[in-house]
C-alpha cells in the first residue's frame, strides 16, 4: 500500500489553490480548477479528482497551460463561443454556462462552444448544474486520441465523454456520463503496472488486432463501447466539439498527462434546452418514465450512484503522500 | 422466393400517391411520405420504404392514424415546435426542417421538436438534407419500447435511432444513422420466420436472461448496443423527444406494425447548428479529420455506402408482389 494522508477538504482546498497561485493562475481561474477537482473527489471520481492538478501545475510551468488565460466569452444568437486561450478548462466552462444560461432564458436553446481547451474533468458536472436551474443539458468533449476509426488501426478520436442531465421534482437531476470506450484507458495503464494481461475485447494492438497484452494495447487503441456505434459516435463527437470550436481533434491534441508539446487545444459543447419552452408538461411527464423505471427491481437511476456517495463523504480527504508532497513543491517553487 | 415486381419509380410513386389519397391523407402530406419511403428504396433501406405504407393504410382506415392531420409549427426563439396531430411523421418532418432553417439562419442554433408523431422513417434522411444546406445536424426518435433499462427486465425505451451529418466541402455529407439496440429487431423476426435461433447476445427473455429463442426474444427485450452505455443512451432520446415534444414514452407508444389501439404519439428532436457561426473555418478543418480517416486501409466514412447504392441505383424497383396488390386495394377502398 502507498503511504496516504488526510486532510480536510478545506485544508486541501486551501493547498490546491496556494500551489495553483504559485504557478500563476488568476483567483477566479484556480477556484474554478480546484472546486471541480473536489468535487470529483466528493463524488467518489478520484481518477478526475486532485490526481490531475500535479499534471496541470506541471504544464504551467513547462508553458503547455496558460497559467495566465483568463477565458473570453460573445453571445452571438443562441451561439455561446468562449476561448479558453490554452488555460484550463474549469473557468472556461464556468464562464460558459453563465453566459449560456442567459442564452437560454432568453431563447429557450444554448450552445456554448469552447475553443482551445484542455481537459473537460467530469463531464457530468456542468449539465448537473445547469439542470439544478432547471435546464435539460448535453455536453461533449473530445480528448486526446484512443479510439481508431471503425476498420481502421490508428487512433484518431478521444474516449470522448457524452453528458446529460435533466431536471427532477423535488429531488436531484437525472444524470448520466459515459465516455466511448468499451472501458476506461486507466484501467489497462492499471493492469500494466500490476503486470496483469487485460481481458480480450478491451483494447487492439497497433495492427488493430485484439490484445491481452496492456502494452500492445497502450500502443494500439480502445475498443468502441458498442463497436462501431461507438466508434461513429465518438467521430461525431469530434465534429461537435473540436470541428465547431476550430479546436484540435483527438489525433491533433497532446496528452493532458506529461508536460512536453503544445497545449492539447481541445474542444467542448455544451447545449441547453428550457423544457418549459417546449412543453408545460415535461418536468410532471419525465417523472412517469423515472417510475416505471424504478418499479423494475435491479434499476438504478443514472447518477444515483454519485449522489449516494456525495451525501455519505465526510469532511476528510484520504491522499496520497506523494500526491499533497507534489502539491507543497508547487507552492515552494512559486515561492521562489 | 416470394413472387417481385418490377415497377418503374415514377409508377410506383403514383400508385402509393392514390392509395395516400384514397385513404383520405392530403397533398402535400402525402407526398411528403411517399417521397420519404422511395429515398429509403433508393437508398437501399427496404425496411424504411414501401413496404411501411400498408401498415400506414390501414391505420388510417382504423383511425390509429389521423390522416386529415395537418401539421402545425411554432417558432419561440431557439425552438420550433411542431405538432404532427396524430398524422404519420414525414410532412412534420418537412415542415419542421423549413421553420427551422429560418431559425437557425438568424440564430446560429435551432431545435426542432416533433410531438404527437409516427415513425421516424430513415433518421438520416432529415440530417442529411439540412447539410446539404450546410448545417451541422442531429436527429433523435423515440420508438415503441424494446429495450430495458439497465439491470431490469422489461422493455421501457425504444431502440431510439440517432442521426448525425456534417456538411462537406465538395461532396456528399458525412453521415450517421444508428439505432440504440445492438442489432436491429427485424434480424429478430426474420429469424422467427425461418425457425432458427439468433445468437447469444441479442436479447433477452422476460426474465431479463440472454436467450436464443427469437419467441422468448421478442417476448423480451433486445440487448442495447454498448450494454449499459447504450441504455443510458436511449433513455437520453426519450426525454429529449417524446418528453421535450410532450409526447408518448416508448413504454406508452402503439406498435407501428398494427392498426389496433391508439397512435403511438410517439416525438422526435432535430438540431441544427450553422457552423460559421462558431468559427470561421468549420469546413476546411473537418476535411482534415476526414482525410486522417481516410488515409487508413479499411476504413470507410460514415454514409458512404448509402451513397454508393443510391447512385447505382436504376430507375425501376423490384417490390413484392403481395405489397403491389396491397396498395391496389388501397386505391380500391378509397374509390368505393
Amino acid at each position: 500500500m502507498s503511504e496516504t494522508v488526510e486532510l480536510g477538504f478545506e485544508q486541501a482546498r486551501e493547498l490546491a489553490l496556494e500551489a495553483m497561485h504559485g504557478r500563476g493562475f488568476g483567483e477566479a481561474e484556480a477556484e474554478a480548477t480546484v472546486d471541480a477537482l473536489l468535487a470529483a473527489e466528493r463524488d467518489g471520481l478520484p481518477s478526475h479528482g486532485l490526481s490531475r492538478l500535479p499534471f496541470y501545475l506541471d504544464q504551467a510551468a513547462s508553458g503547455k497551460v496558460d497559467a495566465g488565460a483568463v477565458p473570453s466569452v460573445e453571445i452571438d444568437g443562441a451561439v455561446v463561443r468562449v476561448d479558453a486561450g490554452y488555460g484550463l478548462a474549469f473557468p472556461a466552462v464556468a464562464r460558459g454556462l453563465e453566459a449560456g444560461y442567459e442564452c437560454v432564458a432568453r431563447l429557450g436553446v444554448a450552445a456554448v462552444s469552447i475553443a482551445r481547451s484542455h481537459h473537460f474533468g467530469v463531464a457530468g458536472a456542468p449539465v448537473e448544474a445547469a439542470a439544478r436551474r432547471g435546464y435539460l443539458a448535453m455536453a461533449f468533449s473530445n480528448s486526446p486520441s484512443a479510439l481508431a476509426p471503425w476498420g481502421g488501426s490508428r487512433p484518431l478520436f478521444g474516449t470522448n465523454p457524452i453528458a446529460f442531465a435533466c431536471p427532477r421534482r423535488g429531488t436531484d437531476p437525472l444524470l448520466l456520463d459515459l465516455s466511448l470506450s468499451k472501458v476506461a484507458r486507466g484501467k489497462v495503464m492499471l493492469a500494466k503496472k500490476r503486470g496483469e494481461p487485460i481481458p480480450e475485447g478491451w483494447a487492439l494492438d497497433v495492427e488493430g488486432q485484439p490484445t491481452t497484452d496492456p502494452d500492445a494495447a497502450l500502443a494500439g487503441s480502445m475498443v468502441p463501447a458498442g463497436d462501431a456505434k461507438g466508434a461513429a459516435l465518438a467521430l461525431m463527437v469530434e465534429l461537435l466539439t473540436a470541428g465547431l470550436a476550430g479546436s484540435h481533434f483527438g489525433f491533433q491534441a497532446t496528452s493532458f498527462f506529461d508536460a512536453e508539446g503544445d497545449p492539447p487545444g481541445i474542444g467542448q459543447l455544451i447545449l441547453l434546452f428550457d423544457p418549459g419552452r417546449f412543453t408545460p408538461q415535461f418536468i410532471e411527464q419525465a417523472e412517469t418514465l423515472f417510475a416505471a423505471m424504478q418499479d423494475q427491481p435491479g434499476v438504478r437511476l443514472p447518477g444515483d450512484r454519485r449522489y449516494r456517495l456525495r451525501r455519505e463523504g465526510g469532511d476528510q480527504l484520504t491522499l496520497p503522500a506523494a500526491l499533497v508532497a507534489e502539491l507543497e513543491a508547487h507552492v515552494a517553487a512559486g515561492c521562489s
